[in-house]
């Protein structure tokens, strides 16, 4: 299948942040790499694990977009035709708002051989850490993982949060966090204003930070807690959970 | 944090099959492991690795439930109690659909210390390997994973299929092939009857078989085609993209 003299891109899911979290294939696919192609939320810990390789920054800034995909693709394209081996590291799991199956079109149409190495995605992992099961059999059946981004919001497949926060039993929102007034406004014309909400920053670092609370009540708190990306957000019963399975140490909040 | 003289419990998620998936903190726990009590979905070759560790089988037979239950979690508090370090091995990821966090809520009741080590998920590594990314810009930009068992589906926290099948852009399915006839009977009543859909069996090992169709023509040949558990289902546009992001090495039918 590999093309004599061609490199071949890994498109690689570094986890949520704890390095520990990081799977096996990914750990021997960075260590074999020539060059890695990383991401703004990729842990430190996890880019110094390729000891030999080329390190190249590929992280987007907030609001850019086509640009920088552009940009990345021609670098992975070009790397792979002077024969290198390269890894396309990306934060949490590569499938998941990751850009992860567009860049894998682009290696289809350019002839350029893949694999995908998927990652512990932070929309499972970051509740874990929190003490939060987004499933649960006498809380939650069905879950739900969008993105908040104002972007994605906006543009053609646009999130309906009202629509699917009112079908499931857990929601849970990545990159929502300079939209989150809005974002609960818009919850609270389908869901109880007394719905458990739990805001996850930094999540399985060891800089994690907890704040438990309630539709009604966060709405007026949401500037003073001065949460900042990235974090996860969680909507449902389950949170209702987490002080009690607390088992990574961090800072919980109850509003 | 340990009271002297009891072991602790690991909450851990061995991921969908490929042994690459592991986590480097599950394979750690699992090597410095007492005991392992496993489940039927975990890979033989993970369950080898606990070299040095009493191994038992705590599978549920499919029907079978709050007896299990019981049974696995006298199982981890008594060696708990014996000073054991037990390790609760799980298919995929432990808080998504795997009674991780009622272990974790008898464990936490009991004052046994624990940890959770959460997996790759089977419910976004198995689209992966077979060339489905749950989220793409122009396809999808929200997903939803709920189980398809038929206990699920009638219990208290029933699964409302019909309604998450309408607000989300992919809808990720497990454990519904023994139910497949009636979800897409109800997935009818809301989505185009030309709706992609992939039903994934095996999915990562190399017994993977990936299964292309639309619900109207799947509908009929749903005995035909042989599926058995486990399996994964993918409903959405992002279907289309398997047979072009083909990378790892399967069977791939198209209906």
């Amino acid at each position: 299948m590999i093309e004599s003299g061609k490199g071949k891109v890994f498109i690689v899911g570094a986890g949520p942040g704890d390095i520990g979290l990081l799977t096996l294939r990914a750990l021997e696919v960075i260590k074999g790499a020539d060059v890695i192609l990383y991401d703004r939320l990729v842990s430190k810990d996890i880019i110094e694990l390729a000891v030999n390789a080329e390190k190249v920054y590929v992280g987007r800034d907030v609001g850019d977009d086509y640009k920088h995909q552009e940009h990345t693709n021609r670098l992975m394209l070009d790397y792979a035709l002077k024969g290198k081996n390269v890894v396309r590291l990306k934060g949490g799991d590569p499938f998941i708002f990751g850009r992860g199956g567009e860049e894998a079109e682009f290696l289809a149409d350019n002839g350029i051989e893949f694999e995908i190495v998927p990652g512990v995605t932070s929309a499972i992992a970051v509740p874990a850490y929190a003490g939060i099961p987004l499933t649960h059999r006498a809380l939650s059946s069905s879950i739900a993982i969008v993105t908040g981004h104002e972007d994605a919001l906006r543009q053609e497949r646009r999130v309906d949060i009202a629509s699917i926060a009112g079908s499931v039993d857990t929601l849970i929102i990545l990159m929502g966090i300079s939209n989150l007034k809005d974002i609960i406004d818009t919850l609270l014309t389908v869901l109880d204003e007394d719905t458990e909400i739990a805001v996850i920053e930094k999540g399985t670092t060891e800089e994690q930070r907890v704040i438990i609370s309630r539709l009604r009540i966060i709405r007026y708190k949401v500037d003073k807690t001065c949460i900042k990306p990235p974090a996860v957000i969680v909507i449902g019963k389950v949170v209702r959970l987490a002080e009690r399975l607390q088992w990574f140490r961090c800072k919980v909040e109850v509003l």
